[in-house]
């Protein structure tokens, strides 16, 4: 399905191009043309096919997209039925709010477990999962492998948190520490998620003189 | 300063210029290339030339760029010596991890209060603010004006704090509900942050197959 190197800025679009087909599919549309659907996302017709044959052939001339059929191919893309699992490192407030709010099947995942240190919050029920002790994430990964860490530690123990997990043969990180995280060559993945960069564009765009 | 129209690409590449250049001022680099920039990047050194050129003359042919002047001079693009404020609207999980852990002052904004409509939350004190109720965002907006409402209450009551906000006269909404705001046509800007996008770009990178 994958035809060579995909850049990161398609790689980017594709989940955008999957958040746009689900709110027109729970909004009932059946088809929609590659312009309709550019106009919707704020690109254009030949980007987004272009965009999509990287992956394969989809729409037909003249009928356009099916949304159902191409919110699939997306979410096979995606890899979003392959049964991704994921474990959470630090259970404070961003991490509980991810476990209690963030919805982690809706992107093909399952949230295995989480972990802390602190004493108030090791052993306590969050999301139907108890929090364990830091201590025996090797133990725990050992026995059930896992595609992700989510890392929501403090900055101090960000780095040390990531070199365990990756030690225990996960194939990702996501990352919400702001620490740019030495991973390797061990071809694991890191994904960031910088607020910060979000609130500047913000920034930049309600300043004077855009 | 600004020339013309710039693409959403090159704003939102602008941040992480800023945090790169951070970073290399930290690491006590002074001058660096636009080649030795991108590569830290993941860009090509014309990409960057061509991105700043957008905003005026920086570097100098043979020399490179003056890490701390460049990173001044993008914090002023970028907005984040004008004094911007904030309110927070719901200090839940997820509001109160930013209120204790999220540094607003490092993009150069100041938050100015929170707001909330749990008894439980109402009274208690974030970082250094008491949370206020929401049925006085309105009296506090119109005493306070403020530029950016920070949105982290739950999806049901996003669209209705939105246009709280909206018609309270901020110019940006930072919006973490997941939801879609309609924000007509008033010039509000909106940034979104898309935890499950972010999390999607993740699976794909780990999917077998890539």
């Amino acid at each position: 399905m994958r035809k060579g190197r995909v850049s990161d800025a398609v790689i980017r679009r594709l989940p955008r191009y999957f958040r746009h087909l689900t709110d027109l599919e729970l909004a009932g549309v059946v088809r929609i043309s590659s312009s309709a659907l550019g106009q919707s996302m704020g690109l254009t017709a030949s980007q987004i096919r272009q965009d999509l044959s990287c992956f394969g052939e989809f729409g037909q001339q003249g009928y356009g997209y099916n949304v159902e059929n191409l919110r699939r191919e997306i979410a096979d893309i995606l890899g979003m039925r392959q049964g991704h699992t994921a474990v959470l490192l630090g259970a404070g407030n961003l991490g509980r709010a991810l476990m209690e709010n963030f919805h982690f099947e809706r992107s093909g995942f399952t949230l295995q477990a989480a972990f802390d240190v602190c004493p108030e919050v090791v052993g306590v029920k969050m999301a139907g999962l108890t929090v364990r002790h830091a201590n025996t994430l090797e133990e725990y990964l050992q026995e059930h492998p896992c595609d992700v860490g989510v890392l929501t530690v403090p900055r101090s123990a960000a780095q040390s948190m990531a070199d365990r997990l990756i030690a225990s043969g996960v194939k990702g990180i996501w990352n919400f520490t702001n620490i740019e995280l030495q991973h390797g060559a061990g071809g694991v993945r890191v994904e960031n998620v910088h607020f910060a960069d979000s609130l500047l564009t913000l920034s930049y765009l309600i300043s004077e003189g855009v």
